[in-house]
């Protein structure tokens, strides 16, 4: 298929079946997508970051790591990486999240509020939106005290992340709109399904 | 009220008033606690590890910090804490986890099984535990590879956090069952509500 384009700050959501391959890509550079998972015959299955960390044993997914649900079954598999450094810790940033870090700004619905709508017609609601595998997002955590702190993205333009579908799946995806997390400015996203 | 106690490998549920005080004690230390918090009006609004350590910007909760629900309200406040060492990121243990971690040991249904059961008669689905907040579990991070490693409790007998509730809750609350992030015994876990 066709490279699709995720305008900035937005999002969509589409079906992804066993087995095929869904690449996202950072057309621009340092720009980050939160990417959810659903069991498309079952919704109340998700993607879940706590047993996918716990199973990797690490924070740092990248190629070969699989992302598992709630039910501890392997949903996707990451199969190509060009920048490993991803998020798995955090939320969606929402309309609250802009209150609390840019009280200053007109708050955006963000990345929360583009999965509700678009997770809307799978029958989603979004209480049931949990955290989100966030591509390109740079997240570093000092290992001494835990603090952590959100930075632009070491992703350049045209890196992308490819993940094997492992199960039939319902996918949200976005356009990241907060300004910490994506060095200021607010680009696109592109992804294709093969 | 008196000390309840929590028997080793199992968990219980139970109501939190807004205002009230929740104090977990390790009573022989070295042991974990998994906590759930879900809105007593309302259990679509859970505990949400994302926001939590969003808000904070650290991954080491203690003393002052809040827990928040997947809707961004304060779930919990702790006011006291004599370790200073939890974890956020991990799910609770589970059938699935036990297959993983330790395939030659007889399965056990974890602290996963064991919210279940309590939370059941809340109306609560086993598909609606999110990653609790664990505590006096010992998971440090390697700030440069992203490793995480699950250690024995740094907790001694006679340990406590002491959490406010923010508002009105019911709490999931166990023993935790494995035995890598208790040190390999499985003891007891006390709390008091004040």
């Amino acid at each position: 298929m066709n490279m699709m384009v995720i305008p900035e700050r937005s999002g969509t959501a589409f079906r992804l079946s066993a087995g095929k391959m869904l690449t996202v890509v950072d057309p621009k550079g340092e720009q980050v997508a939160d990417l959810l998972a659903f069991n498309a015959d079952d919704m109340d299955e998700a993607i879940s970051s706590g047993r996918t960390l716990d199973y990797a044993e690490t924070i740092r997914l990248t190629t070969g790591h699989r992302l598992y649900s709630n039910r501890s079954n392997a949903m996707l598999e990451i199969v190509e990486d060009t920048v490993g450094m991803h998020d798995f810790l955090l939320t969606p940033c929402s309309v609250d999240t802009f209150h609390h870090f840019y009280p200053g700004q007109p708050p955006h619905r963000g990345c929360f509020g583009n999965l509700a709508e678009a997770l809307a017609p799978y029958g989603i609601e979004p209480d049931r939106i949990p955290v989100a595998f966030n591509c390109f997002m740079n997240v570093p955590i000092d290992g001494e005290t835990g603090k952590l702190r959100v930075l632009p993205p070491i992703s350049k333009a045209g890196d992308h992340i490819t993940l094997r579908a492992e199960m039939d799946l319902v996918i949200g995806l976005t356009a990241c709109s907060a300004p910490d997390s994506n060095g200021g400015s607010f680009k696109p996203i592109h992804y294709r399904i093969e």
